[in-house]
């Protein structure tokens, strides 16, 4: 097996590099910056306890690469790039080989299966970023992360196990699911918080914000027949496998939301986040108004290139109580 | 009521010119040659019976209209420019207004309800094609052609009321559904053959390969728990209303499929078309070779620039075959 990991971020380069550093060969798609650092000098993989290099190929489109039936494919970037990569890797030739969503929301194993048949989920429990170009800082330990695996819609098969069994060598914890959509849509309930630290700020006091986008979700998903699993607080591997921890010089981490407005680009991942509430909401009838205003902030803090903590939680509640969206206002 | 067309191909472009002709106010968003040749000279209606100037505003980008709160709009472009045309709408401050998908396959509206909370759904039967930039030929008579609108996921409203009195005073019939998709879902298998006519060939004889297409889709549709109405040759309503007739100089008409191959360009719409059969049937358990097959082909097709009828119906048999997906060989 060799595995090819599309979008070199800061999940996709604790991925690449780990499992580089584990034996596994890797080929890396990447762009710009992150490429030709990448090309240059390898990822350098910092975490609390050491910081390791790992030198591993890398392109900028799949067409480079000579595919092959053994290969495992990753993808790593966000929702909103997603059907882009699918249809490259098509053009680049590959049909049957297992593709594995190793991203955020629950969009992507759908866009995925419409182009190839052998699809599969991975819900991604990973503290990390990107610190520099060619700089990955993982913030867990005893492992890199926790990872539930499983084949899309439903099921696992011998493509999971396999994977997962590199991933474990990689230190990256990975659990064979039979419904791994379950997992995701619960980790989904848990991105929802992106938008309102990226929006709101590191350091602002979200909470009561976060119980009501939470709590829309959960009656979306309630009308939708959506089961899922609480992959959150209460999931009791995290105690065990995923303790995140300071690297030194490394700055407090913010989710990928945070990272990404941070970065500037225009581009944001809130409509597949938050959008999939709305979604829910609207198609089937429950009103989902704070996750709807968020998802439109999002879109405008992207558009307007404004940077994490623009808006005041005071501001919010405001647009929220004009809504009608703040209960007890 | 202003009605924004958006996309001025061979169904936005009927549409913007009948209802303009009937003195409805119209904004059309178009691109290139189109563009240039709406504006200069606004855009000639062909049909069997007569040839009609249609005098319209038309931009290029929906940031240079302001909308306003009693705008309809129409998306009249192909899926696969679907999202970027959202992401525009919202860019340029829609946010309430009704959206309707004038589009063959079954994925705008999800795609739209994501981002706006008003999508109705259309069913379009309406033999037209782009003749030159700045003309239409439109087929069919008595009528344009025939609509079934709605709400999407269900129902309707008075959006939907208004814009079919628009359109039935333009010449196209409209129905309002309380259920549009179930129509949608029954064009979708019609829409099935587009790629056969553009692979094979305006004059191939496919109709066996055209029944294993359709075959495959009922037995998707039964496993998914999908409705469809029969809305093509059964379809009462035809023989009255949308006769197609050849028009003076205008050569014989090819699907949307044939119109997008002939023109190139490198899109293509068979994977929202014969393509959601095969997510379908993935996603049930349904096995989908020929859609499959075909997807794949029109894929291959736009990307490699081949011309319409560049395959035989005998080298689609043998692939067929090789595949074992051809019944009794």
């Amino acid at each position: 097996m060799r595995i090819i990991v599309y979008g070199v971020g800061a999940i996709g380069g604790t991925v690449a590099a780990a499992l580089t550093l584990s034996g596994q060969e890797v080929i890396g798609i990447a762009r710009g910056a992150q490429l030709k650092a990448i090309q240059d000098d390898g990822l350098l993989l910092r975490t609390p306890e050491k910081h390791e290099r790992a030198k591993f190929s890398c392109v900028s489109d799949p067409t480079e690469i000579d595919f092959r039936p053994d290969d495992a494919i990753l993808l790593t970037m966000k929702t909103q790039d997603t059907l882009a990569a699918l249809e490259r890797l098509r053009t680049a030739g590959v049909t049957g080989q297992p593709l594995f969503c190793v991203q955020n929301g629950v969009t992507n194993e759908r866009l995925a299966l419409r182009l190839f048949p052998e699809v599969h989920g991975v819900t991604v429990i990973m503290p990390a970023a990107i610190s520099a170009p060619g700089e990955i800082a993982a913030h867990s330990v005893p492992r890199h992360g926790i990872f539930d695996i499983g084949r899309y819609p439903g099921g696992s098969n011998a493509h999971d196990t396999k994977l997962a069994e590199a991933l474990e060598a990689a230190n990256i914890a990975t659990f064979v699911s039979q419904d791994v959509m379950q997992s995701k849509y619960g980790k989904l309930i848990l991105n929802l918080s992106n938008i309102l630290q990226a929006a709101l700020g590191l350091d602002a006091d979200f909470k009561h914000l976060e119980t009501l986008v939470r709590a829309e979700a959960e009656a979306a998903y309630r009308a939708a027949g959506i089961f899922w699993l609480d992959v959150g607080a209460a999931d009791a591997r995290r105690a065990q496998l995923v303790k995140q921890q300071p690297i030194a010089g490394i700055d407090r981490l913010g989710s990928s939301t945070t990272q990404s407005l941070a970065r500037g680009g225009g581009s944001i991942e809130t409509d597949y986040l938050n959008g999939e509430i709305v979604l829910l909401g609207r198609l089937h009838g429950v009103p989902v108004p704070v996750n709807t205003y968020f998802t439109e902030l999002g879109a405008r803090m992207a558009r307007e290139g404004l940077k994490p903590g623009a808006v005041s939680v005071a501001q919010a509640e405001a647009d929220l109580s004009a809504l009608g969206a703040m209960p007890g206002r």
